[in-house]
């Protein structure tokens, strides 16, 4: 029995966490099953077998492991077929790949993505959501909102990573690995909600729907909000 | 009889350039000797054995390889002992960290250290540093540099290093390779032009620092430019 407790919106199907999609995409890549737990943002009660929190949150059978990068480190150790992240120098190089360009694209995403996560949640969770991340970003999220900014600042962000698909088809190479689903589950986020910030005839564009279309081709199509977040803008 | 031709200030002592600090860095890694073939800006006529015109140029008995990363490939190729890069996914992953790091790294640093580039260069390759860089930058050098809101925007960009280096004191982990050179290189650029931008008291700085001790032990005192670049500023 393995279950992946991860994010969901009002609509249960809905799920948009770029954590939580980094584990599907690796989950994926082993060729591992897991049952669905969606939750909200407000039910916690079902994450404390695991100590904390914060999806994602992975049982698999004795185990509970909870963060995303923790996750692909626990996959690869059980399961080490398919590597997600490998060994060693491969291994440690993922790592801090996935703190830098996380650094990077986060904030432009935010301001992309801040009004659409609070238009697709629940009423309860968007109190939640309000409150932890307007402590965190020190603003209202209306004040901190900006779509049009935070697309600029992405395409900016990508740069690197538009010359380096350039290249060669993934991150990781010839083929899709670990890096490719530490910075996918980004994309996923976006895509989910109903926006897709990057240019569609980049390479960046064309890298996404590679990951997209695989993943649908396997586990059916993604559930993507309709709203354009206006509301809460 | 191995060559490294590498950029040099009015002073030949002084050398600054971020690429050939890396190569400096890996020729060290791997305790390979060499000749030193200190050129300005526009000395390219040593230059022709590459086909190209920018150093670091490495010529290794009857090889001559150009181009920093490239420089690193072909010394793991040729000498397979203390692998700067590795193989594959490790190799991969180093390079597309270097692209990243390098991005947001870059513009900060260069805000800082392009009045200083300025003063240290002979007056024949300060006309081919301002029109070279004019063009790229888009911008005159005066309106370009900006050393207080690089400084800024420096200790963002580096905010992902800093934690990273608070778990582990490499970026490669437990011990300086590949990557550790390629980012160090860009901290020698700013060391040797006489500053050092980052809070000597963070985790950065003292990865810096054992860099430097590191290099130092073995090759002696690094020449660093007493200007503070005001001149040109």
């Amino acid at each position: 029995m393995r279950e992946l407790f991860e994010l969901r919106g009002a609509d249960p199907e809905l799920l948009f966490s770029p954590y939580c999609w980094r584990v599907r995409l690796a989950l994926l890549h082993k060729g591992l099953e897991f049952h669905s737990r969606p939750l909200c943002f407000t039910d916690k009660t079902p994450l404390a077998c695991s100590g904390q929190q914060l999806v994602p949150v992975l049982r698999d059978g004795d185990s509970v492991v909870h963060d995303s990068v923790a996750i692909f480190q626990y996959l690869d150790r059980t399961y080490p077929e398919r590597p997600l992240l490998g060994a060693g120098e491969a291994a440690n190089r993922a790592r801090l790949l996935e703190r830098v360009i996380f650094q990077a694209l986060r904030m432009p995403l935010l301001k992309i993505l801040v009004p659409r996560v609070h238009a697709v949640i629940a009423p309860a969770d968007q109190d939640y959501f309000r409150t932890t991340r307007e402590k965190a970003l020190g603003s209202t999220l209306e004040a901190f909102a900006d779509p049009e900014a935070g697309a600029v600042q992405l395409r900016q962000a990508l740069a690197p990573l538009e010359a380096w698909l350039a290249d060669q088809p993934y991150l990781d190479g010839d083929s899709a690995g670990g890096t490719d689903y530490l910075v996918g589950g980004l994309f996923f986020w976006a895509w989910c909600l109903g926006t897709q910030p990057w240019a569609t005839d980049s390479k960046v564009g064309a890298w996404f729907q590679r990951l997209l279309n695989h993943y649908e081709a396997a586990c059916g199509p993604v559930k993507r909000a309709e709203t354009s977040g206006q509301e809460a803008a």
